[in-house]
């Protein structure tokens, strides 16, 4: 692991900057998305099923995944990961319900009334990843928000397996969480379909969930034809530790993030070198226990970062600096420092809240933004599947009385139709 | 004005193809942005100078505006115009405080809390636009949501006038609303200035406002990097009526519309040929009488819009389809037809509230989604402002009941790391 000292100033500057470049655009990618969702919305069917032959090596007899291959889901998925889906829905549904908006009216003046009334949006597509990566909890995280929502109609999108046969899992979590249709089609040619819409797939209002670098450019391509939720890089997490924590705990973590992916980031920032250096060892020690091993071994190598703070509360703000995706405050009485977080997806509080709680079963949502965006953006909720409608009433002597303000403000910035719609009320009856 | 009729899917169907042209992205001025935005990045200062003497034609002395010009304003500015502001700046206040959120905390089991609070985002950016487009009102609206949210720094950038001349209600409405710098900085070169920070302009984490091509395109390009508020298009506004709406309120509301820009687009749906033709030659009187009679004219010409439905609940499932930016019902009883409203920016209730009560004084915010992008987004407000931060503590004994769930759903992923994590916590004490 790399390790950084200095002043919170210089240090801030340097993972600033290194966020940055996680967060370039690459201009070859672009030009192929861009191509990819023009012959979508061209040739639309018939290049869902090119794409899907050429990229994925698979002649698709329906864009559609069959209902009887999501019944046989569940008959082939173990009991046991049934019943843990089950309990990690009850969780993710309890604790979404408390996100629930419920707008507001507001009674002024005579005369007067405003507010704002909270609908969901219309149509949603869910975007899974395939392969290795394929996340059941994740289809959980992305669609019960949504359905808590009220949203109508969801749809997935997964790329085609390679060997025919989805994992149960998959199909049994979208099935659990209430998603109406699977579409098995990836890449920058599912985000196309259903930003769109082609003869089969139906064109959605929002888009939401992680996906490969192709997905990443396509949906940030599509954006204002539809909404989508957030531009995901890798994953990371952060700990705050000081002497009260335990070395094997934290090594534990931090690998648990580092064996995601090989750009997937670890990072500690402690005040205590002695900490430090056995959190180093025991990594050293626990990284030869994975079966993925190699992927965590070079994301440690090459992303994982170890920051010695010079006093105690500099771990805060350099915390807050790196905004990281998770935080653990692996810290005694780790309640009292919640207030000192500003910057953060979500936060693991205390030495026995392992990260993969969240990941699977707190209820908390596991979608979070990345690579410093926790600085402007939150995870994924029910909030970000409806809208704030604003709405306002005014009766004709209501009008009358606030005519000037109205009148005057119409006439500075030179719109004289402004100031007409409200005049014509008064000499029309 | 171009009349539509048909059935609804059919009309429905035609609206989308419209506004997705209108969404569209422009190559050209892509890449144009994105070589300004490199330029900035790379020269910073420099670079911002010889773009606003290359696009403004102006040799600045400070890209800061002086706080001595910003005082002047006070004094210049004209006192109906002072009072109406501040009036403005009391109802936006007030209908804004009750957008802010409280976040929540839950005990679901003992050993268990799970929470959700919210955190101003620190830094941000307002666009304003110059020229004959600007609006001291939008400063305000822009503004004041993210002094409620507690935003901690809100700097402005607006390009420098022309005769060197700031208009004076756009610096009072700053000052009001509490921006803390202004930046005399347009175009890309002012988005990429706050969204990488240079010498004298600081990196913010969110940049919002309203902008031309350049502005929107550069806001979509470095969004990720930072966070935006959404890609703004031509104003539009969408009238319900029957026969009891009044023609002369109609047509006026619909000019005040489309005085904004050649592109904006007034829409009227009404079940009544009657209305429909009356508003049309109501138009036509009252277009004569417009400042801007030449920039309506084109509008409505170009983008003006009637249907005329078959039914009278196809007017709202139209509507819906075209989820304007304003909509106006002009009908009797028109609180009754709240409920039926599920996509739009901003909602004028009734025969006497028209649309620019909302553009200047209700306290409902003017900055909405356009072009059917509220199908899935909303007015600018305090939640554009803030993070959700998620919380999570267990216990030794809360993990230990949920071990197994949790295991079961990492050992399913393939990430045994992640089991790894809860398991070492049993082992280690």
């Amino acid at each position: 692991m790399r390790w950084l000292t200095g002043n919170v100033e210089e240090l801030s500057k340097e993972i600033r900057q290194e966020q940055a470049q996680l967060n370039e655009n690459n201009e070859l990618i672009e030009a192929q998305v861009r191509e990819i969702i023009e012959q979508v919305r061209e040739k639309k069917d018939i290049a869902l099923f090119e794409y899907t032959k050429q990229f994925d090596g698979i002649e698709l007899d329906s864009l559609e995944v069959p209902s009887e291959i999501i019944n046989q889901a569940f008959e082939q998925i173990e009991p046991d990961v049934l019943e843990a889906l089950e309990k990690a829905k009850e969780n993710i549904v309890s604790y979404h319900e408390k996100q629930k908006e419920l707008g507001f009216v507001d009674f002024p003046k005579e005369g007067i009334i405003r507010g704002q009334k909270i609908e969901p949006i219309e149509k949603v597509a869910v975007y899974v990843p395939g392969g290795t990566a394929a996340y059941p909890s994740s289809v959980l995280m992305n669609v019960l928000p949504a359905k808590i929502a009220g949203v109508s109609e969801v749809v997935m999108l997964t790329p085609p397996p390679k060997n025919g046969k989805f994992i149960p899992a998959i199909l049994v979590a979208a099935l659990l969480s209430g998603v109406d249709k699977i579409y098995q089609i990836g890449g920058a040619q599912g985000i196309a379909a259903v930003a769109y819409g082609t003869e089969t797939v139906p064109k959605v209002d929002k888009i939401v969930g992680p996906g490969n670098a192709y997905v990443a450019t396509a949906k940030k391509q599509v954006f204002g034809q539809v909404g989508i939720d957030m531009i995901a890089g890798p994953s990371e997490i952060g700990v705050i530790a000081d002497e009260t924590a335990n070395p094997h705990f934290v090594a534990a973590d931090l690998l648990s993030q580092a064996e995601h992916d090989t750009l997937s980031r670890s990072i500690l920032v402690t005040n205590s070198k002695k900490l430090a250096q056995e959190v180093e060892n025991e990594i050293n020690n626990q990284l030869k226990q994975l079966s993925r091993e190699s992927i965590a071994r070079a994301s440690i190598e090459n992303q994982g970062l170890i920051i010695v703070s010079e006093t105690f509360d500099e771990i805060f703000d350099l915390m807050n600096e790196v905004a990281p995706e998770h935080l653990e405050i692996a810290l005694d009485n780790s309640l009292d420092y919640l207030g000192k977080v500003k910057n953060a997806g979500s936060v693991f509080l205390g030495h026995y809240t392992t990260e993969p709680i969240g990941d699977y079963f707190a209820g908390s949502n596991h979608v979070l933004p990345t690579s410093g965006t926790a600085r402007f953006s939150s995870a994924l909720g029910v909030h970000d599947f409806v809208k704030r409608i604003q709405y306002v009433h005014y009766t004709k002597d209501a009008l009358k009385q606030d005519r000037d303000y109205i009148r005057t403000l119409a006439y500075q910035e030179q719109l004289d139709g402004h100031a007409k719609s409200v005049e014509i009320r008064e000499e029309d009856n």
